[in-house]
């Protein structure tokens, strides 16, 4: 018997590790049985959850990443660009100023509606599976909210005022691989609800969409913020790949500067 | 003739964009044209190049971005589980400082690998189809940079001293999609021209063959650095979950903190 | 009248401003009238407020950010140095690393107290003046908290379990300013109420001294988390200075990955 | 003899450390011989080089801290503001995105000059003591600049094209403090040189002074970023309290968002 100065094996992870001759990630060896064989999204999923998704669950999985990957000039967006402007030898660095205000107000509703389903089916007797009482469910939920004077979690969207074009795809594409899970039918529920009880419409959004979707998939609520960022960080590239090329951070500030100054001295 | 606040179109991007009824990338419908369709990393692969890769290329594509995507508890996967010790409720907070640590020492030699291999290629004749110039290049090179001092970019790995494990993996996959290109190619060379030159062989090492291939693949040096990022963002989501069921944050601060307190006070 | 691009001013700034000959911050001449004549944190206070602090503000600012600054290698060092470890060409990114760390656990409790004591106050008839009035708020607050089965902010420490030794000293401070303000008196008679009902007394740790004692200099309670990154900056600074000089991060890492592999592999 | 888990010693720091009953920085009792005895400038001077600075010290330091504090809505402030949009629950996101952006275009030509100036001293046989040797050495080094196609690091801003009003009164400043040492000094020749050389003058722009001042101040180059850094964080802070009480980021986002629309849909 050797000394192990980690006796007690708290200090362990079975995330990933290397040795001189192996790469390992969640037990399976890297070039093996992973590279070639799992796609990226695929391996992301496995790295998150310890199992490799089936080719329905993939299905979506890359669904709900694609559709959160890229939204135009957001103000993550631009963050990223005016980083880059200042820094462009550190890639790194702004592509982690992009994901900062993937907070609360943006990419954050991912995780806040999932947090909202994930509350309600957990408390079913059922899981969720029988519709009755997932519509129940989702009037009381709603009914809640309103009394509170709260937000619906999942529904409206500043642009997309009538529908968000990404939600009834993520429907589509769920049905089809037989994924269309208590989540994602709770938060159908819970739009029907919220227009029955308030009289005017909102649509799901697409950060709703997505939150019930991966929890659908058997991810917890805060791990959907994780693939929010992982997505974003797709369109973040893309960005700075066009700032590199074509950029507009300068400009942009010295105009912004300028008519600020026209006003203020 | 309305008037345009932007006459002269300096403001604008191709990467993404969002009407009422619809979001965009790159010219494509995200709903009908890349949701369902693409896979997340054929559509980074869009988002980052403006055209969607053939099936080949998104093999040797994901492989390399499924090879970078986690190395165990590394210095980043220890600053992001950090991070996120002291703010849990701020994933983005902890995935950013993660990927910041992505510079020089690790990943950055996926980007220094590449901008070396592109300005040997692209001062060739052919663009690096001969393989007797390619070898040629790489003796000059590498005796160019070793009578400087300098060492290769691409070889040599800490851990992994006699192989690394993910480059081999990623040669076959690149012969076997057809995409073992100038780049792969002179990276080969450039390993035997220090075997001779130096007489003690390096390992070509996995960063520096991810380099190789994304050059091969289309993209520019600078970009390489940003595929890196993505790749690491889902190893340290599978970190971050871990740490979110398995903390091993605060303990291992505070016996680190114990140590260099007995050493110090 | 020339036409104004910024007709309506909203895009405007009073923080600062430049033009070819003059920098402006605050509405002061920066050369003349603040370098050379204000301290940094003063100007730090201005920047914040808008105004310029007493020379008992200063004092008391002085002390609390000087409180905030450092404490040892706690995971936000160990983050910054981790960071540095693998881009230590980007100090941008090793102090932006430290900083994130800054959340709910360490450093928010500042803002957490400061928005409690903030709550409590600005429901008082008398801003707080008199002694009595705000023991009775703190004792009506402390058993609410404690009925909810909540912890009272700025109380406890999971180091400084008897005294937080910079407590007294800001309080003493603060008293020889003349600015023992209401949030400060307050969360005196918080701890005592605590102590009373639950029969264990907890020290006023140092984040929550200085969250009272920023609220008794005017400010917000949103921004007391800001200025704790001020001072975290500097000890972040120190920290990296050591790590360039005498690192401890790379054989850190090396040391634990080692150890997490003792146990897993 | 006790068994001492770091018997070595390597795993230590002297910036700072905590027992239950006290705090120590740079082995300093941080209540009694720091809080209340040192502004917080002189602190982080401390916490940087191990020993607090005279009063002629603090007087340029506080002086080269305010300097860099703010200079209106620059690329970094607007990424802080914009991050702070989405997620104004983690302030320390923001002040992290903002000080992302102090790479190599902004703040970063503080460390540029200074490591330019600190070669050139380093390699002078007298410390830099006489002028006419300062004046031969930047007669040089500009020369071998302008042949290498290279700018001036510490010439030249993109708003102060004649006069930066920072950098006059920085050298007003050292001159009173008795400090202005062989780096200011050498800056004032190699501009001097510059003008001689080129026939167009360049002033000396208010990042170099501030890397000059801040060598004279005795810190190696390499620090000279960090403390831009910290400088700027208060300008941050400024920006993100005007942010929370007025903000320009969301409406500034969706005029961006909708003038890019208009060229590009």
């Amino acid at each position: 018997m050797t000394e192990k100065p980690n006796g007690d094996g708290w200090l362990r992870t079975s995330v990933g590790g290397a040795t001189p001759t192996s790469i390992t990630v969640r037990g399976r060896d890297l070039p093996d049985e992973v590279m070639g064989r799992l796609s990226f999204s695929e391996t992301a999923f496995l790295l998150a959850s310890g199992r490799a998704p089936t080719e329905e669950e993939t299905l979506l999985f890359d669904a709900v990443l694609t559709s959160l990957a890229e939204h135009g000039l957001t103000p993550t967006a631009l963050a990223a660009r005016f980083t880059y402007t200042g820094a462009p030898e550190s890639l790194q660095g702004a592509i982690a100023a992009g994901l900062l205000g993937a907070g609360s107000v943006f990419l954050g509703p991912v995780e806040d509606t999932a947090t909202f389903l994930h509350g309600i089916v957990a408390g079913l007797p059922d899981d969720g599976d029988d519709d009755a009482s997932l519509a129940n469910a989702a009037t009381d939920a709603v009914r809640r909210q309103m009394d509170a004077g709260n937000r619906l979690p999942g529904l409206g969207h500043p642009i997309h005022t009538e529908t968000d074009p990404r939600t009834p795809r993520i429907y589509t594409i769920a049905e089809q691989a037989g994924l269309l899970g208590p989540h994602l039918r709770l938060l159908r529920h819970v739009g029907s609800a919220f227009a029955a009880a308030s009289g005017k419409p909102l649509p799901i959004n697409g950060a709703g969409v997505a939150g019930a979707a991966l929890l659908d998939l058997g991810f917890p609520p805060t791990l959907t913020r994780g693939f929010a960022l992982l997505a974003r960080t797709a369109g973040l590239i893309g960005h700075l790949a066009e700032e590199a090329e074509s950029p507009i951070g300068m400009r942009l500030w010295r105009e912004i500067d300028a008519r600020a100054g026209d006003a203020d001295r």
